[in-house]
């Protein structure tokens, strides 16, 4: 039997109880002939009391020295984890992410992995030890700085380590059953899918699903790594992520599921003169201010005027930045004025099927109006067709939809539809 | 102006308001114009809460899980001191004891110090960088696994490290005054030395003092580095070390202080065979046991019998090991009987003009019997005295002795002497 490479959130490691069961969980896998590489996250809510220790220091911590603290809540629940298996019987060593070989770039705070350099796992491996590695680390390549890689990346670091080692499968353990057609605490009648292909994932975690982070899917797509998700909490199935060279989910049905996003916000640069390059320049003030813009819609110029509107979505969180941005272009690229609404959420349909099933758009928008809702945006990818609608309508909408497309199962499974730790 | 290295204990960063309180002292030494490069403990009691939550997991955690966890400490504490640094303005760069070139043995949560190589913390220092590195760990030679030193091992790494950095003084802080000539909870006219000569600290260590540890000062003394030990809660001056190549402190007193410890206990082996190689016999089994044996002593023969009695001390938490290893060689060395007393206590005269002025020893003698006390063993340095005696006696005899010796002060200083943090 083949490399199985799990992962651990905070959650399946809340307390020293938790540390336990999952460490029999590790040994079980080990006991049924596996070798097994391990990724943990930190302990429970460690992450963010050392954030706040930092914060009670400093209202600005240096991200290179932030890096060293945080990096700290896995060191102690690798360790704890590699006790609890010695305790039952095989051996276990626990490795950072430097000395998993985990090579980032220098950017503090959110780094990229670069390469991974595994051998003292392979090592550990061949010897007949499992290893236990801190998730959401590396070191930096340039000056060999402890670095970490961002909110939810240890679910990264899983992934691309089972690539490294050429594991069969990346099983991703939350306190989550996997992947739903939506979010259960929306639509109680939501369904859990068996398998869903990588690309459908790609496309559910940039629209809102949160049970995985983009870049891990982005990872799990490029090396066409099997990815499990599934809960630390029961023995059951989770949801199967496959890759497209594997056939991608098969079986699959027309949609996958309906994704919701509440944390954007939209930005509308009202009165731009419609020549060429003014919208260049809006979005070159944007990306110089580093803003991720998502959805853009320009309006069709009214005649009269030669003047249009734009409209785009961004984080909430950058809202302030981009005003800011935009405000300091305004004469020169003489708009009338910017509106601001956060207020808004943007629901996706998502499905592989789009692509030989016409008639999908008509049927979502159909159900949105049934079931009264505004649509003010649209974007669409070949698989995927987002709306952006009033924040106080997303619920509606994520029924109505997937009421519309067949979704709704018979049974009711009370799931907390939440984050993965990280 | 040349280099200082500071230590700084954990009871000087229990909490943020201490990590800043320090960050302050760091900054007006760099200030003042010295390169600078601090030693630091874990926060307050993180390394017992880090102790705790590895015994929840498991009565006996594997060695190297354990120092990987317990490392976790320094990390924070040296995290946070770096930010609070940076906050106030100069540059600073937190290192791990790998990162700073601390070399050790493999042997886990007692490594000793092989080799320091410093190189990123003298390119840090170049750079104009205030390094911060965590006390307490190193890396392995030969395995490359992080390692502990022990208990109160900060000290020792700080020494170390500023000997390997050639720097002028290693000044460690904590939250006592300097050294006493007694412990001021018993001799409450006890007086801060200004100075102590290496060899007289390193009996007075030897001999119980807590506020350094003795491989700590072994470190200063081979390698003539100048120690201040001082509070981090004043600007008062502390104790210096001073090595002997130094000329000693060179105005010191006949007698530097009196030293008591209540950790050990008394074996006495009864009724040994008076034959070549029997004594030899008990101390083989012993160290086989890795078991420290402090003070011996060997009753004069009783002609009649050619029996004698041997009793030594040793610390009491190994007292149930030496008894086993003992009685398991009571048919071969064909003794009477095994006796253990750890209700002892040992009181210990030292002072370097112990070699110059005789009648030191029967001063010290008379001044036990006026205060009351027995004396059960003695054993002697070139400058050092030390008796057993009963526990309950200790502080009596302490008294008596510092009296009789002209140490006690006029002031009477309101100081707990304590540990140093690790």
């Amino acid at each position: 039997m083949g490399m199985v490479v799990q992962k651990y959130g905070g959650s399946s490691l809340a307390d020293a109880a938790g540390v336990k069961r999952v460490a029999q969980r590790i040994v079980a896998t080990k006991r049924a002939g596996h070798d097994v590489v391990v990724v943990v996250s930190a302990m429970g809510d460690t992450t963010d009391e050392l954030r706040d220790l930092a914060e009670q220091v400093t209202p600005l911590p240096p991200p290179r020295e932030l890096d060293m603290l945080l990096t700290a809540g896995e060191r102690i629940s690798m360790a704890l984890v590699a006790m609890a298996i010695a305790q039952l019987g095989p051996r276990a060593r626990s490795f950072t992410g430097s000395q998993a070989g985990v090579i980032t770039d220098s950017v503090h705070g959110r780094a990229k992995i670069i390469d991974i350099s595994p051998g003292r796992i392979e090592q550990a491996v061949a010897e007949g030890d499992i290893a236990i590695v801190a998730g959401f680390q590396g070191v930096s390549q340039d000056t060999k700085d402890v670095t970490t890689l961002g909110r939810g990346a240890s679910d990264t670091t899983a992934v691309a380590l089972a690539a490294a080692l050429g594991a069969e499968v990346c099983e991703i353990y939350s306190d989550v059953d996997g992947v739903f057609t939506a979010d259960p605490r929306i639509v109680p009648a939501a369904r859990k899918l068996d398998r869903i292909s990588t690309e459908e994932m790609l496309e559910m975690a940039a629209s809102g699903a949160k049970i995985l982070h983009v870049r891990c899917v982005e990872y799990a797509r490029r090396h066409d790594m099997p990815v499990h998700v599934r809960s630390s909490f029961s023995q059951k199935e989770g949801t199967w992520i496959i890759p497209e060279s594997s056939g991608g989910a098969v079986e699959q049905a027309i949609i996958a599921g309906v994704a919701h996003d509440r944390s954007e916000a939209k930005v509308t640069v009202v009165g731009v003169p419609d020549k060429v390059g003014e919208a260049a320049r809006i979005f070159e003030a944007l990306a110089a201010a580093e803003i991720n813009i998502d959805m853009v819609v320009q309006n069709v110029s009214a005649a009269a005027t030669s003047r249009t509107d734009i409209s785009f979505t961004l984080p909430r969180t950058d809202g302030q930045t981009a005003m800011s941005a935009l405000a300091r272009i305004q004469e020169v690229v003489g708009y009338d004025q910017l509106l601001y609404d956060d207020q808004i959420g943007k629901v996706s349909l998502i499905g592989a099927g789009m692509r030989s099933h016409p008639g999908i758009t008509a049927k979502f928008f159909a159900a949105l109006a049934g079931g009264g809702v505004n649509i003010s945006m649209i974007s669409t990818s070949e698989i995927r067709i987002s709306v952006v609608v009033d924040e106080a309508q997303v619920d509606d909408a994520v029924r109505a939809t997937h009421t519309a497309f067949d979704l709704d199962s018979d049974e009711v499974e009370a799931v907390v539809y939440g984050g993965t730790g990280r």
